[in-house]
């Protein structure tokens, strides 16, 4: 049996998933279930010890992209498998996002929201999509594509990711050393990483100063990555010119938070890609027919890489 | 010879124009010519009377894609060819300011920054680009590239104009019975028509009221296309979900005028998509060398159809 444990829109998933997977019962929380009955669990924001409470647990879908919070539960056995989406039109709505932020920018939009309160026409020297240097950060199921998507939109794009990689189109790096020079190159910083040990505190405050005057960042991974006060220093100062923070340290981020007051940083609560239930039931009805067949899902997490 | 007027950077184009075609003589303004020598004139915002003074002149290079302006000018003869930009990054930059335009609705980036200024961290529902209804009215070298970019960016689009066009990806309509009834169907109107006299007025009161309830405008044409008045009136009363507005039937727009504190609309002073002299003076080289060749050039204008 598949069990849905969901915060909200069980019986969506629990419609989509037993249309997609006709041949397995499927039952989504608050229904009961008898727990030695799950092999399967499709969840998301799973409460503190809802894992141990089926003791043949075969496999966890993780109905988002990242698993950091998965990783770090001592009640979810190592030897369970841990699968999350790999895609499912977070892609698409992550270029979205990082198109939005680096045309906001860009395009002098909020300068041009500001004359326009003042009743003002005013024409703004602008920089040709051509012109400006890219960095994508991560470059992964979501960031790979991000990274194609913006050399397709005519940027000049850079990608940077733990391994090697080759994207056409894209000026591919890796590695920590790397990175120091990329930053050194890069106008608009965008950051799609996964939270693992290795890019936590990724963005720290020496990091980010080597980034050019009037650079900006948009970061749509998670929040531990970049130091968030080094950050707010850099706008503050003017060193950078501009941000949307979709994550952060602490979310929701507190209400008498600095950030939300600081001058040309855009913040939005953790949206820059939201799960899309149907293609990610189909997601999930297809990997566990590749788990059930003894095949290698797509999104397997291989816990030593943390992604 | 070739002679440059254009109100500013007339170096720049003369230094682009000259290394693009070495085998002719290029003259910028102010500089003092020789009048019967120039049988080519490349203009932008031309002043009065400045095609009466060159009695040789054979072909004129309008320095933009509109050339409205230009075909109500009394000083040019109509034997003269006119030759417009057909392209040249304009439809790249046109297709980031619909895009953005999208994004700012679809992704309720304003409602976020108002929330901003709250310090309220609040998820908004969101709609996929593949639910959003896109009417791109235009399909010229502009539109057409418009269309085709919303398509792959995951949009419904469909696409508008006079005489029939198809484009992959794309569903096209024509004539003006089609129009009233795509209205109906859209949930984000794209205007980026060529001023002729057959697309003044065109979106009037009547036809704004065909779109369904919340559509979002976007206006990157020209401003005697759209009823202003009925726009504003329609934002009001909310009929309307919102418009990014880039041209408008007087500009610059008057600083007294209501639409500058009109909620839910967005003014940029015209500039969605600029001239870039660099990939533009080649084109006017490329254009002159088919003329010399006795070659239809590309972007010539048809006087009958005014583009």
């Amino acid at each position: 049996m598949l069990y849905i444990h969901v915060p909200e829109q069980g019986d969506h998933w629990q419609a989509l998933l037993q249309a997609a997977l006709p041949e397995m019962p499927v039952l989504a929380a608050p229904s009961e279930v008898d727990t030695d009955q799950v092999r399967f669990l499709a969840t998301w924001r799973p409460p503190e010890g809802l894992f141990a409470r089926f003791p043949r647990l075969e496999a966890v879908f993780a109905l988002g992209a990242g698993v950091d919070r998965f990783l770090a539960r001592p009640d979810l056995d190592p030897a369970v498998a841990l699968i999350r989406l790999s895609d499912a039109g977070m892609a698409r709505q992550m270029l979205e996002y990082v198109q939005f932020g680096l045309l906001r920018f860009q395009r002098r939009m909020d300068e041009y929201r500001a004359l326009q309160t003042q009743g003002s026409w005013q024409v703004l020297a602008q920089r040709d999509a051509s012109e400006l240097r890219v960095s994508v950060l991560g470059l992964g199921a979501i960031g790979g594509q991000v990274a194609l998507g913006l050399a397709a939109a005519g940027y000049r794009v850079s990608g940077w990711s733990r391994s090697a990689k080759a994207l056409p189109g894209v000026r591919c790096l890796h590695g920590e050393a790397a990175l120091d020079t990329l930053l050194g190159e890069t106008d608009a910083l965008v950051m799609i990483l996964p939270n693992t040990p290795a890019t936590r505190g990724l963005l720290d405050a020496r990091r980010l100063q080597l980034l050019p005057s009037g650079a900006i960042v948009i970061n749509a991974g998670r929040g531990e990555q970049l130091d968030l006060d080094a950050l707010l220093a850099g706008l503050r100062s003017g060193a950078l010119g501009g941000a949307q923070l979709d994550v952060f340290p602490e979310e929701p981020l507190p209400a008498e938070h600095p950030a939300w007051q600081t001058p040309r940083l855009h913040i939005t609560p953790h949206v820059a890609a939201m799960t899309l239930p149907a293609p990610s039931a189909l997601q999930v009805a297809a990997n566990l027919r590749a788990l059930l067949a003894g095949q290698r899902p797509q999104g397997l997490v291989d816990r030593a890489r943390a992604y």
